[in-house]
């Protein structure tokens, strides 16, 4: 499959390089792909020159399935700087959390409780088929969920078409994802967004990042 | 130890009757008892006969542990109702949920993000040892843990309190809960009463209740 993966940081690094691996052809695409090369991304990137780096537009024009990897605060202007025609029709697995730091740590949500980014996403793009997921565990373990205990535990998917949702799904399970629970419609990604608090308030207690949510029944 | 439990649902029948096994002294307080006598509860009554039934004011002054079991729009009426001096110095395990089904069902949150129905309770009554804990499991399973996967899934306590913290988790480490997570401060809470949007979510795709999340770690 052809992937777009949008935003540099630790998750458009983990989702390329693991997708790579499992023989996708992956492009990340960046705002300034000059000011990227010269930056921190250029030492990850010698180590993975199967990966491409373009420009938002034309990773997203490129692709079949787009990841929204950005910073949740900057999506809506990176997915506008992609470009609405490149990303129609397309799966868009929105990764992203809406997570203000204004205040400091923790910080706070932008958008919560009677909508959520994703249908923020979906509504200005409504040509895009929008799947949240992989947005309530850290980016290493998004990648290789059999890390942590050979990959018992949970990931959900939310989104209102249901062929862009076997698509993601196929792409968690080839990861290593063994309970992918489908949460219903987009709305459904308020839930997962706002298990963020919770994340943070673990993360900050474990003092990890490496652990997840098994929903046990 | 000496036990009120104020509200008489799912939540306010499980915990009592535990509790009561367990070999606590334990009183349901209920606004009205002569209502609540003569209502659904009865049937219940019969049968835990070593329960007591007062107002919610007696209820709460004879007791050392206080368990709010209301509905969350109506914890702060409820509380008021027991009385702020009834209530001074004793621990509150609070495991009210904020829920406004006034737009159907999923409900939404009345409070949220910045704030949390903990902290209400614990501004309203600032003489009370307020702990959040419980609320994001199903009644059934708040008391007989065990019942699921021999209790291998996890409960959170947040609270400003620290033995306030401990009695509970005693409480609950009783019951049979085995992964008592403490989260820090009561704002916390916001986190434990924010994931309730994805439990409701999990209750409808998986058809059932009965279900917990672990920390996988």
């Amino acid at each position: 499959m052809r992937i777009a993966v949008l935003g540099t940081g630790s998750v458009g690094q983990a989702i390329p390089a693991r997708s790579a691996v499992l023989g996708h052809q992956v492009t990340i695409g960046t705002r300034d792909v000059a000011a990227t090369r010269a930056g921190e991304y250029a030492a990850w990137a010698a180590q993975h020159p199967e990966v491409g780096l373009a420009t938002l537009a034309e990773a997203a024009s490129a692709a079949e399935l787009v990841v929204n990897a950005t910073n949740g605060n900057g999506s809506l202007p990176a997915l506008t700087a992609a470009g609405a025609p490149n990303l129609a029709g397309k799966v868009l697995l929105d990764i992203a959390n809406p997570l203000d730091f204004g205040a400091g740590f923790p910080p706070t949500l932008s958008v919560h409780n009677t909508d959520s980014l994703a249908e923020r996403i979906q509504r200005e793009f409504p040509q895009t088929r929008v799947v949240k997921s992989l947005n309530t565990l850290t980016a290493e373990l998004m990648a290789h969920p059999r890390q942590l205990a050979d990959g018992e535990h949970s990931v959900f998917v939310s989104g209102d078409d249901a062929e862009a949702k076997r698509i993601v799904t196929g792409l968690l399970v080839s990861f290593g994802h063994n309970d992918v629970i489908d949460l219903g419609d987009l709305s459904s990604a308020r839930g997962t967004e706002m298990l963020l608090p919770l994340w943070l308030r673990l993360f900050g207690r474990l003092d990890t990042a490496n652990f997840n949510f098994k929903v046990v029944r």
